[in-house]
């Protein structure tokens, strides 16, 4: 192969301020030097990255967090590479792996190194029988797939009957969540995205029985029309008015996942907690929160089954992609400006069946 | 046995209305005829009646709650009575009973009627081999300690080296929850509790390891400095403040029990919700509330357990005694003003052991 010579990066430059909106300047591009590796070390080139609303609490002064970067340090995130060289008995040159890459060009991991896992996550997945376009494994066998299965399979427990209500439902997690919803055998599945066109494209995509456009609908109404009987479950990736509205509307042992807090996480001072919260007295309910990262060891069973479903069509990728590493910043702005469907896939290099010289 | 001509009552007379304090003035006393029985109906004389905060939303207008009395009618409430006459097979003259009986002093009750379970949980469970004295049955076999078992053991799944934080400590949930997180192996139960007398008296009594004044203390530092890694469970029966300063101070897990919202159920409108609740994301937590009545299937077993701590020397009764049915609107009214320590139980009449012409 022709190893180039640089590697560009992203670097953070500052921290996302409250109320501010993710963007270029919040990082620098920098050319380094090509990684080398030692023993037991793996040079990668990163293909895809993927994003998540998650990663601006990496880059929040709070440090909240369980993962956070420093200022002056490569953007974390995790992608799907391509295994240049390796000195680790377990890959091998052209292998396809999922890891915590970063917003960068290459990488040198060290697969079995497990001492920042939990601030990081830095766990290689070795990509046994890569799925093509590659963009699938990012989109239905990643990260946000797995906080999808997490939310609607662990948590919320959907079953048989259940009417299912799903925020951000034109997103990555949501756009997978509506799907597996349905492979549970949800009675029905209720979206809520922003605006019409995004309404319009989860009916016309199949993802939702209905459809609330909640910049131009009243969510409790809405919701009320929609879910008489109350929802069973609600995966909220949003919070605020949102989650309230939703808790207007949960039927007795409905389960309340907390994925995302995207409304208002961002916030400084944090907004009044949701009013209708009570009703998780008087309906018996549960409103549980959880971290994908936490769920790293059943990952592999995760992919055992989305892989299933893929195969055998009950799932299907709906994820825009953004063209190069120089987009990334952009790319995961548009997740809290709501200037995209499905997922959002950063498309870093092309894929290596794509090039005769590998 | 000297059946009386009149059977005294309470019945509701007014609807209690937001920020009012629960008392005399929103029932009337009356003499009515002592009921009679038919086929399959047992005559049961009350001798106490328990109190319990949910009964509070059994006489607001709003009608949120599964249980309800209407204008005229008798206030509804569980309580320990004799068996005078029985048509029904199971049952004999002599037998005590935990029942739903209300605000009398004689009741005629189906025990296979279970028309209205849900509403007005006339669930009769006859207590075969009675605890003396009786007020034990009422305090730690009856529904307030079922709450405490289910808040503490079936949804807070206290395990043993878990920090418990309980609300209301000294209430009638609470003080039997801090002996149950004990009997489950808990590190540490801490206790809130309203004033230093109270605090000193869950101390003195054995009931927590630490003890918090909410009136003269700063809640969210006095939970910090007793649970320096977080609550793993948090029994709440208070809401409001109380609970997000709980939120706050929850450890990664943990386990927030809502059984009762004293502080904000009627206000009117409803306060804020928690702000705090965010830390169920970032803790990976759970918040779920439960009514003990879903439970009632599971009673026997629960008393089973219970009864076995009891005799064991694991569980003991700490509940304060109201004399005379007429003290009922008084010690219900009580659960809200703070007035009294450990549960609190009308006696409205003597045991039937002490009456030598049963």
């Amino acid at each position: 192969m022709n190893k180039p010579a640089e590697n560009k990066q992203w670097l953070l430059k500052q921290f996302v301020q409250a109320d501010e909106v993710l963007g270029e300047q919040h990082y620098e591009m920098v050319s380094s030097p090509m990684p080398t590796i030692g023993d037991q070390q793996i040079l990668v080139q990163t293909l895809l990255l993927g994003t998540s609303p998650a990663q601006r609490m990496y880059v929040t002064e709070q440090r909240t967090f369980h993962i956070a970067v420093e200022i002056g340090e490569v953007m974390s995130g995790r992608g799907v590479g391509l295994v240049l060289e390796s000195k680790h008995p377990d890959f091998k040159s052209g292998d396809i792996i999922q890891a915590t890459l970063g917003w960068q060009q290459y990488v040198a991991l060290t697969p079995d190194d497990k001492t920042d896992t939990g601030k990081n996550v830095r766990t290689v997945q070795k990509v046994d029988q890569p799925v093509r376009p590659l963009t699938t494994i990012m989109g239905l066998f990643g990260q946000l797939a797995f906080s999808a299965y997490v939310g609607i399979i662990e948590i919320g427990q959907v079953k048989p009957g259940d009417v299912v209500l799903i925020s951000s439902a034109a997103g990555g997690v949501g756009s997978v969540a509506c799907q597996l919803a349905r492979i549970q055998g949800a009675a029905k599945v209720v979206g809520i995205a922003g605006g019409k066109e995004k309404c319009q494209w989860l009916l016309e995509q199949g993802l939702c029985d209905a459809a609330i456009d909640y910049k131009s609908e009243d969510l409790v109404t809405a919701i009320a029309s929609h879910c008489p009987d109350g929802a069973d479950v609600y995966l909220d990736n949003v919070g605020g008015d949102m989650l309230d509205a939703a808790l207007q509307n949960i039927a007795v042992g409905a389960r309340v996942v907390i994925c995302g807090m995207i409304s208002t996480e961002y916030l400084n001072p944090r907004p009044d907690g949701p009013k209708h919260y009570f009703n998780l007295l008087y309906k018996r309910s549960r409103m549980e929160g959880f971290f994908v990262f936490d769920y790293v060891p059943r990952w592999p069973e995760f992919e055992i089954k989305l892989r299933q479903w893929y195969s055998e069509g009950k799932l299907k990728l709906v994820d825009d992609v953004f063209e190069g590493l120089e987009s990334a910043p952009i790319a995961l702005g548009s997740l809290f400006t709501g200037g995209h469907t499905g997922g959002c896939v950063i498309r870093v290099a092309e894929d290596p069946l794509e090039i005769p010289s590998l």
